[in-house]
Parts: structure tokens; C-alpha cells; sequence
């Protein structure tokens, strides 16, 4: 009955996905009932927890519901949305023997430019100045030293008056939303933005919290919409949405904090590449504007090295003092010896060195990338925020957006388009390629 | 009404063992309806949270319910336990003033036992050969060389045969009891054992997941109690449980293994101190007994370093290849730096040269401590399995757990009972001294 191939590694979200566009294009009709988990499993030769957590997705984003005793199934998706959905989602799925000269969806910085060599210096001088204090038992919340570090480092960068005490040492991102759901109960509801980057719904879903796609417009995310979500939580990026772009104007951040005082909820600033502004000042932050009702978040793993799974967020105290209750018995996740060498970083103005260096290359990188889309034979508009490290290209004579990858695929270039990072359905986003130029180099871009 | 000191930091468990020692006391009697959290946390002058928290404890270990629309409710606990319980509690809590001159609660190895030396040119080596390669994202169940490294000390060490496809890296016992619940579900229940190290039961909570204490007996875990508990994972320590120190016989450790074959579900085998076997060969782990059913777990926290948070986990092929569903996209949370300087830990056989070195540390120090306990005035034995580091001492002349911990204080030793490692009333662990001997030195012995 349904002819649906898993074979690739990530079966529950192949199924997901597949399930998901057989409901947006009226294959599975609204109020269908879908096969039980054991049936469908046995059916497609795949293990009942991968129907589970295909299952769960869906429910998540409300493409399917359960009745108790009954099953589960499908929802009526509006004629108009599916019409606007792209077809040929399935084609967004990279097949593992598919081979792409350049990856506009995934980039990691050149390894070249990180500056090895003074890392590698740190290190040793840590080890040696620190020495055996290396093995002591970390605080918590981090080591005091790098605190006070990222401290200094968010005042002379960002403007923000963080009180060390406040800022919590985390294992990356992943790991920090992980904290928030603790911290602010999995009961609550989590809102974020849709489109936008999928491992923060799906982080705060692993850790059994609900959570809630709230449209993006050009302000940033949709407050009517969040006033009337019941959420307690607005995950958002207002310095560079990803991968819309949007930067929220001061405005709609007020009315964004008006909305966690009057709701008693809070805000998640994630301001993941505010480093990367290439042109022009970042706006104030909204920490700065209501420390008590916003966590602003970041991480180092974008800017200093992918192993380095690095972050942090400032609490407000209230939070800060509940984080404390929690966790004052535990150690911290990240090894001392990285806070130490990242500390280092920080305080001996090697880290703002290396940033700059970054922002000049990716400066060069963004022109030339910017003069090919131009010199597209296909019409291409460049929607460009001068923020952030990646660009939105509009394709308004593209038929779709599966014809948009078609054609980059023919290219060598791996890509997505707006509407793969949809959580929900939304229309008005076709015809929008989203371009990650982190990884991308001269050389590689000369072979376009 | 309530006159609760809550002014040290640790403010909701202080509450939540006040409210337990009052219902275990009949203070508070069975059925008696609890105060609002709102109107708790004003008359106390503390956050609703710290309440909620104290609560959801309460409700864990089941002395307190809830009804809907109406609140909470003291549990009636039977009348004998009641006097079975140490009336005084309170004492347990250290307060922030009070000076130990020998902890023997928490113990960490003296740091001068580490081979810092070793370490330190291991990273130097590390950060030289390995090089930028130090910079790479590494895959979500950690480093290759580790993996291999660590499946080969498994069957140097332990006799344990894993594949080094299905170990799991992550960063220490806390965050990979996190892991089980995101694979297993927090819908399911997990059985700890009780008495039992708090920090499993806690964690399992604090990540959403539903425990249930089941007592231990002298074969380990009560498998007859288990069998009716409804439990999907049974997280036990079969090598030396903590504290009681029992080991589980092959018997039990078969009807366990039945257990989690009829009823679908699965074993985590935490083998936090298997490493300080001071006397004879350990039992087979259970994991060598079953792989499909058993998970084992191990940290090197313990036995390296305290900031070192680094643990591993063996999975079953099945719960593998849902972790890899799950995580694929995800990066290790452990840097590769930590990795690889322990994987050449390992290879280079310096891992088991320094548990080699403390073993015989460690025999020294229990030899001269069984001497010490014998020498006591008060009566005194030994419950010594020559495994792990701690014993119990029971002292049957004793009128209550409070009075020893006061004499321990009076000589300036922090000591707790086996009664303070209860997760649920239980009869029979009066006058028993948990000692945790893995931070004493003979410099602090000679001085008792």
C-alpha cells in the first residue's frame, strides 16, 4: 500500500518526510487513518521505532493526530497550502552516493583559517601554568576564569553588561536548549521560528518538550501569532534569522519583550553568527534591553573550530539561582582544559583577531559570490542583510523549488531552498534558494 | 505553620527533606492536604519553583500525590517504617559553616595519584601529530581510534568482547543516563535500586523519565519486586552496589537477564568502580551475558580525573542503530582533544599501569582503615566485599544513623548512613555507615 523506500541511513526521517508530502499533496487524504505503528512497520521491513519517531515528528508539527484507542491520523492541510508546497520534497533528501563539488547547505569554515598555531600555544601554556589544577572538578556553570572572559568579550563586542556570575558554560548548543527545557520544564511550550534552523525544534522535542512553529515576517518572528500560541518560551534570532535573514527591528523586539512580561514567559535570544556582521553595527541586544526576561545564547563551535563544542548563555538571576538548584551537585560538561585555552583566547585578544580576519575573508568571499549570482543566466535577486554567513536568492522565474536544486545539483552544488526549512506550512516562500557560503573558498567558487 | 529553615543554598531539597521527615515522622499525617505552591512559597519566602521543585521530588519518591483542581496530598507511609526512620534527617545536611577534616561522603583520588606527566606529554603528542585534524567535527558516538581503544581495554580488563561500532561516547555517566532516556523514552519507567547513588534517580527525573525505587537485597536488586514494578529498564550495579556494596551472584544476574527477555525491556549495567576490584577477579558483566538486553556503562571520571567528563556506554545493536537515527546529525559532545589523549591512554597501556598504581594505593589505605575501624570503642563491623572503594561499617550499638554521623562529626569526619541513600522507606539499613574511602590519604587516617 505504501510504496515507500527507506534504504538511505535516516529511515524515521525519510518516512517523515514521505508521509508528510503524501498528506500535503492529498495522497493521504485529511482524517485518513494511517496503519498502526507494528503494521507499518512490518510493512515497510523497518523496526516499530522508527514509525514512532516518524510518527512523533508529525504529530509535533501537527500533520497527524492521535486518538487514544484508535490510531492516528491525518489533518486536513488547506487546498491552498498544498498547491504552494513544493512537490518534489523528496528531492531535498541527499542520496549517500550523490556527489557534490560544493556544499552551500552544511559549510564549516576553512580549517586554514583557524589560527592552529596559537591555539596549539595556548594549550601548552595552560598545561603548564595550570597543570595539575587541570584535574579539579569544574563548577557547574563553568569555570570562573572563562566567565568572567566571555564577560569582558560580550562587552567589548556586543555592548552587553553581562555579569559573569550569570553566564553558564555549556557543550554546544545542543547540549544549552537541553538545560533550558530542565530549567524551564518540558510541560511549557516552546516557540520557534518558522522557517528555521531544524535542530532547535527537534533538540527541544528529544527532550520531551512541546514546541510550537511561529511564522517569520519581515520584522522577525510573528508576535500576534506567538500572543495567541500559549507559548511560555520565544526561541528566537533577531540579530540574523536563519535562514530567512531577517533582522527584527527594534520596534518588534519591544513588542517582543512587552509579550514575555505581560505572558510571565521568557525569550531565548540565539544570536548564533552575530560575529559575522560584515557590514555596519549589530543592533543592541535584547539582553540588553530586559535582562530579566531573556537567555541570550551562543556558541564558539561556528567560530573557532566544529570539534569545539562550546557555548554559553547569561541567565537572568531568577533563572540563575533555579540553574543553581538543579545542577549545583553536578560538574560542568566541558573540559577544563578547553575553558582554560578558550579563556586564554579570549582575554589575550586572539579570538577578536581571529574574527576579524574571518569577517575580512568572508568579506571577499560574499563579493565574489555575490558577483556570480548576478552573472546567472537564470533571473536571481540576492536578498542580502550584510549579516550573518549565509544570503537568501530569489528565483522568481523558477517553476519550483525542486527544479532550483535540479539545477544546482547539475552544477555540482548541493543546496536548499526556504521552503526545506519549513516546520509548518507556510505560503509565500517558494523560489528562494538559501545559500551557506561558510565553507566556500575562491577556489571553489572558480570551478562554478 | 510551617517552620522550615530554608536558608542554605540548596533551598528545595532542604525543603523537600523537611516535608519527608515530617510525613515520615506522622508530623504531617496521610491524606492531609499540603499548602498551594503560591501560598508555600510566600509563607516561606521562597520561589514558587523551589516549591514546585521540593514537590515534584515528593511526588517522585511517592510520600505526597496530587489530584487534579485540588492539590497535594501526604501519602500514608505504614507506622513501622515511621520509627524505622531516622528522626533526624536534618542532620544530613552539611551546613555551608561546618568544618570536616575528612570527608568521607564525597571522595575524589588524591590528585598527586594522577600521572599528570604522562598526560601532559600524551596532549603535547596529541596536539603535534594529530594536529589541525583536532579541529574536525567528530561523529555523534565519538572518536574512531577511541572507540577501538576503549573496546580493547574492555577485553584486556573485564573479559568484555564489545564491537567498538556500538560504543557510545559522552560526556560522563550524568549526561549518558540523558542519552537512555532520549533512546528509550521517558514514557517508560526505570527501576533504580534502593538505597542507591542519588544522582541516577535524580537524573533520570530531571530529563523527564518516570523511576521507581526497588529495594535491594542481598543478591541485588529485589527481581520478585522488580517483576510486578511495571519497570521497562532496570538501571542496576551488579559488580558492587552503591552503597551497600552487594554483589549481584550469576543466579540473580540470569533471572535479571530473564526478566528483561519476557518483559521486552532492558538492563543498564552501570559499572561505575569495577576498576578497584582490590581482592580476586570480578564477576562476568551482564553485557557479555546478553548484549541484546544489556547496557553497559562505564566513566572515566572516576578513576582519571574529576574534570575529565568522559564516559562510554556498549549498546545493543538495536539501541545503535536508534541512537545513530536519533543523533546522526548531531556532534559528540566530548572534544577530540580529550579523545584522542585517552585513546592513546589506553593503546599505550598507561591507563592500566596508573589503576594498577592505585589499586595498591587503595589496598594500603583499606587495610589501614579496617584497622582503624577495629580499633574503634564503639562495636564495629566490617561489611567488606573487597571491591570498590567503600565499605560499610555497621555499628549495632548504635541508637540512631544521627548519633553516628554526630560522634563521626565530633572527630571531624563527614560520614552519611546507608538510610540517607534511600529513594523510598525501607526497613533494616538502621546503624550502617557508608564509607567512601577514595579521597583518604594515611596522612588523614593518622589523624583520626
Amino acid at each position: 500500500m505504501y510504496n515507500y523506500d527507506l534504504s538511505g541511513r535516516n529511515k524515521y526521517y525519510t518516512l517523515y518526510s514521505l508521509i508528510r508530502d503524501d498528506i500535503l499533496r492529498g495522497k493521504i487524504r485529511g482524517g485518513e487513518r494511517l496503519p498502526s505503528k507494528r503494521a507499518f512497520a512490518a510493512e515497510l521491513g523497518v523496526s516499530v521505532v522508527t514509525v514512532q519517531l516518524a510518527y512523533d515528528q508529525l504529530l509535533a508539527e501537527g500533520y497527524i493526530s492521535s486518538k487514544e484507542r484508535s490510531g492516528f491520523f491525518a489533518e486536513s492541510v488547506a487546498e491552498g497550502l498544498k498547491k504552494q508546497r513544493p512537490a518534489a520534497v523528496k528531492k531535498e533528501e541527499t542520496k549517500e552516493g550523490e556527489k557534490f563539488i560544493i556544499d552551500l547547505v552544511h559549510g564549516n569554515t576553512p580549517p586554514n583559517m583557524f589560527p592552529f598555531s596559537v591555539w596549539a600555544r595556548l594549550i601548552r601554556g595552560v598545561l603548564s601554568d595550570v597543570g595539575e589544577h587541570l584535574l579539579e572538578r569544574v563548577p557547574c556553570d563553568g569555570d570562573k576564569q572563562l566567565k568572567r572572559a566571555i564577560s569582558a568579550y560580550l562587552y567589548r563586542s556586543r555592548g552587553i553588561d553581562a555579569d559573569p556570575r550569570y553566564i553558564v558554560v555549556g557543550a554546544g548548543a545542543e547540549h544549552l536548549y537541553g538545560v533550558i527545557v530542565q530549567l524551564l520544564g518540558r510541560d511549557k511550550i516552546y516557540a520557534v521560528e518558522n522557517p528555521g534552523y531544524g535542530k532547535i525544534s527537534s533538540t527541544y522535542a528529544l527532550n520531551g518538550a512541546r514546541f510550537t512553529p511561529v511564522g517569520v515576517t519581515d520584522k522577525g518572528i510573528d508576535i500576534s501569532v506567538l500572543e495567541n500560541s500559549g507559548a511560555f518560551v520565544a526561541h528566537v534570532s533577531p540579530s540574523h534569522q536563519f535562514p530567512t535573514g531577517v533582522v527584527t527591528p527594534v520596534s518588534a523586539r519591544s513588542r517582543l519583550i512587552e509579550w514575555a512580561k505581560s505572558s510571565g514567559g521568557y525569550i531565548v535570544e540565539d544570536d548564533y553568527d552575530s560575529e559575522f556582521r560584515l557590514t555596519g553595527k549589530p543592533l543592541q541586544c535584547m539582553c540588553g534591553l530586559c535582562p530579566e526576561k531573556v537567555i541570550y545564547m551562543n556558541t564558539f563551535s561556528k567560530s573557532l573550530a566544529p570539534s569545539m563544542r562550546l557555548g554559553y548563555m547569561v541567565l537572568p538571576p531568577e533563572l540563575y539561582e533555579r540553574f543553581l538548584q538543579i545542577f549545583s551537585s553536578s560538574a560542568n560538561f566541558v573540559p577544563l582544559f578547553e575553558q582554560k585555552a578558550l579563556a586564554q583566547m579570549l582575554d589575550g585578544g586572539y579570538f577578536e583577531r581571529h574574527i576579524n580576519r574571518l569577517r575580512n575573508y568572508y568579506r571577499t568571499i560574499h563579493g565574489a559570490l555575490i558577483k556570480k549570482l548576478a552573472a546567472l543566466p537564470e533571473k536571481c535577486e540576492v536578498v542580502d542583510t550584510g549579516s550573518g554567513l549565509h544570503v537568501i536568492a530569489k528565483f522568481p522565474d523558477a517553476k519550483s523549488d525542486g527544479q532550483i536544486k535540479l539545477l544546482a545539483a547539475a552544477r555540482g552544488i548541493r543546496i536548499k531552498c526556504l521552503s526545506d526549512y519549513l516546520l509548518a506550512p507556510m505560503a509565500g516562500v517558494e523560489g528562494c534558494a538559501v545559500i551557506n557560503y561558510s565553507g566556500l573558498t575562491q577556489e571553489l567558487l572558480s570551478k562554478i
